[in-house]
């Protein structure tokens, strides 16, 4: 239950990370929209591993196939099934694992809530479940690009206590750690080399920003924009906090800091600041929209842990295996889909605010 | 449209700040509760502007009615519909801002979305919405306790820059910023009122917790329990921010500091520390419930502000009335509510994990 | 639980027969429609009972008010709550029945289900509940009055094994048993009369039809227009059966008299028969909507019937009061209500359907 | 839009008729029941086509594979993947359907919907996409089976005008149009076949049973257990009405001859007739469930038909192919599929009901 995202424009992810294959529904695409599996792959290079030295070496087979929903080139309005098949892994490395609880894994949680897991590999809760978010993020992406010309755009802020100190949105994409300050990046790499070495990991801060958004989005009370987009963020894996614009900080501020202006810029109604992070009241202001998550570090660390098996004995465990030291990296591209996912169906429900 | 929270406990609040009325329907509480209007009170008296120095000293209607779904002092399953009567409360005082977009505020947001506008006391947008959030989690609360001896509560850890740094639980309902540290709350109750001499406001950091939360909680993928307290939390006006357990300083721990190891205590899987607050891979792990919000100072100040109106002129406004000058110690009840809505909603969505 | 009805337009009722009041909650009705409470009395009055010699004389108060979501006549997109309050009814007379369960009735199966009920008047279970469903439905009427000129009417073509035999729209209106055949009509009220005699009820069929729906209407496969046609159908009490177009009797056509022809009128696409009653393939084709409903005989009889009490004991009741020997003419205003409901519902999703 | 049915055990269909692959998702099923591919191939064997010479000869692949959500023989909880896949169709016989309508089906609805449509053998709309639905139906079989000893069944009560006259159960699968009765099986098939002689098609009606289904399912208000299956039942391709217990036929019964008695049968609370066909209120009674449904003739005939294509032309077209000539025997698994749907998913819903 609950792999459902979105009330018009809906996403069911499927699939366990060492099952046959993984996918995703979407339905409530609009028809009429021009999508092909390119357009879709795009998306899906961004977030395979085994892109550098700071992510996991493994192979992972990310190809999307689209099964249903696009006919020559344009959506029918009936669902779009995408799907991609596991390769042939080994499982046996996991046996180990079959009877133990990783800590800061869902091992122990799964087990307490349904009895019976697929324990290889993380099963459903493995970040591999989060292909399905970035392919159909990239057809909200796509959508909102279509309708609206709105950009969203993602980057790592903080890794293991490296905070950046410029920003130059053309550099996110030329290093691993999609870093937009090049020398914070270089420390970030360094960082994360260390943590490895030292069997352990680290944890960072990633942000994401939409621009172009129209004003109007999002429903008051409980389906405000900032709510359905906690929402979304706080389901990706490793996230532990979401903020919008100045978040916690506005916690420090007071009313006359933190209230953005009016005026007017060519007749049209804008905000002279961005405290508020693009929008009011849970509705788009149209200014940008900024976005920040806690990422935790990754749980899989190969020290010696102390944790209990299911048989209800103490155990001590190593986790193996090549692990991401960091998944910062890895997060922006399920940020970014994630925050297209909400603004898609913000922006269809939007259609039926007026007479 | 989006008026209502939940899955199976499904609240819809309706209502606005100068409306005859506001309400809650709460449909899908389970039949046989124990539950009578004064259990609903004492937890609506909490929310009561009007209780001391540092709160607007307005006077609010908040007396309960159950108009169904109550029989002879028990549910009967069917839909709780509750109710409170406005006073007859002058809204000429917001005629001036009828046209005019407050900084901060819904205003605009609202005009823009739907073109027409309730602007007395803000509308639906006030957070007099909050009562029926208030009424329904009472309910919830009722559940939890019944049914597992859940125990939710709340408090203002950080205020206008102060910080706790003791914390006795009895503490917080002894004085109005509801903060678990005496000293620390005199000082918070010194920056409202200084606030409040520099026609400013300012915000700060609350807290929710949750005790005997039964292990199992919340689904994975989409609607992880983290998922679902994000967009509880982030529902809430003025509420900028959420983190879970140790959250955004999560970011700067390495893995090794922030796993938790398990342990067994007395035959039961616990965990040794709790940085997860509660959670892993987005089910409850039967340890505390930890949460955090930042909440944004009070956007309705009286020092003149720049703005625009509807008819596109460039205006300065000055918001009068007797505001909050930090709206924390009322988000306090308001968090515990959002909080008890999601566990009492994913306990009953849980009875159907297993066969 | 299940108290809500659609998806974009959303229709909350609550309330029972002998609480202090009923209402609904209508969540998602577009901003700046012109709605006051004339508007929705006006469908209110024709559910009414006490109309005619053949409805119950009971006196209902039946008056609406508007607690939210209006403002300066106009609506604001936020829910939109009606209430009734219900005189001071006497339910001493129920008292005899809170332990005994009637034929026909729901006593037995909430008590199954529930295990504590109200028993007085029928609690949630009376038609007292269809009042909300009219209240919303004027207002899905004035909504797809004002985008689409929808018109939707219904009326009584069977009752007591009596079937119309003529056809005058006006005539529905001018007698009590709302059949557009005033010969029929007739012989009706004499088929309720003489039932009323026998201590026993009459069944009968009711037709509801909707003009100017626009085609395009409802969602392929799960949403068919058809299947939210009977989900909203047979929701109302006493319903057993719906059919759409032709219905059962096309189970008895061949392909080639069933088969609507296509024909261009006037350039516009059109059907030359209807016997589809306005839909294929669950979607609207802008031909009339033709929807008949078969409504059971009254279940409360004023005649010994043989059944049992929760403590286990056979029992002899009568069904004492005065009630409808056929509640065919008071269907009629509930099953136009839920039509409009659907209506109002596909329209607006259908506003997402391409980009 | 609208390709999900279900609130707890939820059903996502997804796939045309001539892409490469179909499937459903079913996101809800609990963990811990024992599945596999041959449990759910067992129903869709029941559904194929090129059974006898009264079914289309045509062959398709329905082999089910089992993609997620099953991990050694049982349910995890997680979504259950399920897809078959098209054989490599040749679509080059549907190109010249590509811009006509055909009469009775849904080409003329799906283009004024979307205005872009995958024409080929009917695209979304093909009865090809029951193939998920009786699939997920075969995994709710077994969940109602295994947690309460749940049977559903269905057969053709009548077909081209002749009806059954005897009922022997076993008799069903024994003949090509799933006839109880076997004389009007043989005059069943001789309808058809003197149907096909003439070029058109015939209709009929297909009833579905259950037994031991727990009293105390659905709920009341919208989400009556009646309405749920009038909204499974409508939403089959070719029904066009449905009905509960005695249906349409209660229209023209009184009410001491409808009502259903209560009676004690060795302590337990039963009706002694079933008009009501196993609910009461919307709430199942411990009856036997009685749904029927209209069938409509088959809307693909080989006769010269009238019609108008997207370019705003009169046409004349031949629906060439092989197609059954009645519907009816093919829809009754896929009704059964439907009921158990519904009844899975207010199994699931029930467990809330009570503290």
């Amino acid at each position: 239950m609950g792999s459902t995202f979105g009330r018009l424009f809906r996403v069911t992810t499927w699939g366990e990370s060492h099952g046959p294959a993984l996918g995703v529904v979407v339905d409530g695409c609009p028809a009429g929209l021009e999508l092909n599996e390119e357009i879709i792959q795009r998306d899906l290079d961004r977030r395979r591993v085994g892109q550098s030295e700071v992510t996991s070496p493994r192979q992972e087979r990310d190809r999307v196939t689209i099964l249903s929903g696009v006919f020559e080139g344009k959506t029918t309005g009936a669902p779009i099934s995408l799907i991609t098949y596991n390769a042939d892994a080994d499982s046996s490395k996991y046996e180990p694992l079959r009877d133990v609880f990783r800590p800061g894994h869902a091992d122990y949680t799964y087990w307490v809530k349904y009895g019976h897991r697929d324990h290889r590999g993380g099963g459903r809760s493995s970040a591999r479940e989060t292909w399905g978010r970035v392919a159909a993020g990239a057809i909200a992406r796509q959508l909102l690009r279509t309708v609206a010309g709105v950009e969203v755009y993602g980057f790592v802020r903080e890794l293991g206590g490296i905070t950046i100190e410029t920003f130059d949105r053309d550099e996110i994409d030329r290093n691993p750690v999609r870093c937009p300050d090049p020398v914070a990046a270089q420390k970030m790499v360094a960082a994360i080399l260390e943590a490895k070495e030292q069997k352990t990991s680290v944890g960072g801060i990633v942000e994401v920003r939409a621009r172009n958004v129209p004003p109007g989005l999002g429903e008051p009370t409980m389906d405000k924009l900032d709510a359905l987009i906690g929402y979304a963020m706080l389901s990706i894996p490793a996230v532990k906090g979401v903020e919008i614009g100045d978040g916690f900080a506005a916690a420090r501020l007071r009313g006359h800091e933190h209230n953005d202006p009016f005026i007017l810029d060519n007749g049209r109604v804008r905000t002279l600041t961005n405290h508020a992070g693009g929008m009011l009241g849970g509705i788009s202001t149209g200014e940008e929209i900024i976005v920040r998550l806690a990422v935790k570090p990754t749980s899989s660390i190969a020290r010696p842990q102390r944790t209990v098996d299911i048989h209800g004995n103490e155990r001590t465990i190593v986790v193996e295996g090549r692990h991401d030291p960091s998944i910062c990296p890895r997060v922006v591209p399920v940020a970014e889909a994630m925050l297209l996912l909400v603004l898609a169906d913000c922006y269809l429900m939007n259609r039926a605010a007026r007479v």
